[in-house]
């Protein structure tokens, strides 16, 4: 999926470009929209008692981007077990590639991790790699 | 009350300067402060179910502030009423006066407007100019 | 003119809401999405030179926003004289307005107050209710 | 070198606890302090013409931070080269292990990657492990 939008003039900082912590913020924004779009929105999720925890995050910053760009941030869901799934990212302005990053996650209720549920695992499993 | 702190390079935006969103952050930190130093830390107002809303928010922005400077934030609390709290700011740099802001706000509890907490306000009528 | 997009999740804070600092982000996106509706994106004013300044910021917060959420933004130039411009915002949640907030803002280039350019303020002009 | 404050309301979200992008922002707080422990501020860097550049950022978020905790930010500058350095971070409140990380950089100047400033390299370089 690509998520797409403008650079807000408050996401840059006084070198002139994009502060870095804003990547992570545009991949939950990509992820986010990535569950809409298989029928399942985080808000959904959350009135059903789950949250999706991160547990890690990496990113690599090959170019500035700069306010006012238009990012295309490309996310996929590159792996999941019983428990944990995985994202990675492209943040494409026009033909050049900005950054590249890559998150892990996992699902608690009330506090525990708990395995996916089944019906999402359904939802994500055919956009993974998975061979089952 | 007099809350300082130095200029994170993450407040900075493409123009050199403190984005003016940061100003109201600064001004949370400070009243946090401020009910931190008259023994009732807003961390421990929740623990006991209340919250503090923020209702208008104004700031007045004289002269940019840059990274890594010192600040000075004067908050005072000017007005109190059964419900309402009033708080007023002085953002300084060494001696220059770099921006004013005020803020009204109210508690509630579970998720209605209450009257605020008698031993709160013997505490913080100490600190406002009522004439009682 | 109307902006309208979703609250990210990185937005809200422990009270579960949209933390106040972001509603005044909210209008720089709108107020941005103005200027390029009538020809001028900032990024192309800042090309030339020009930087706008906010001189005064203030909000009225009237209802909670959750994650999520649509928000519109109703964004108008209100006032304009020689040197100092000010936009008024409505942000609305569906039938509800969860907020109205006001800015002042002038030019600046090369650090000085200057007069509105005249090619903007005639674009602009046609969005004021001045009566010249 | 151990940096330590308070989490900020605004830094929380929410699930009630600190988001994750604002760990990356801690990070560079604890930089800049390390910088400035050793006598080159990043402000007085950046008056000299040079920019630090972030190139890689990675976290491992291993438990919650809730808003109004202490936090001891341990940063470590761990290998620099001609061009690279690297920091590590460890992310305490009290004895618990929030959070690790470690982001890599380089300098810039006009632009362009130039190699590690001397005289900051002999300043860091008595803060490296490494054998010379």
């Amino acid at each position: 999926m690509i998520y797409k939008r403008r650079i807000h003039f408050y996401e840059t900082d006084a070198q002139g470009i994009v502060h870095h912590s804003n990547y992570f913020r545009l991949f939950e924004e990509a992820r986010g929209e990535f569950l809409r779009s298989i029928g399942v929105p985080y808000s959904k999720l959350r009135e059903e008692g789950y949250e999706v925890v991160l547990l890690e995050a990496y990113c690599q910053f090959r170019e500035p981007i700069l306010y006012d760009q238009e990012v295309n941030v490309e996310v996929n869901l590159t792996e999941m077990d019983r428990y944990f799934f995985h994202f990675s990212y492209q943040v494409w302005v026009g033909e050049r590639l900005k950054a590249v990053g890559k998150t892990k996650h996992c699902f608690t209720k009330g506090a525990k991790i708990v395995s996916i549920p089944q019906k999402l695992k359904d939802l994500l499993g055919c956009k993974t790699n998975e061979k089952n």
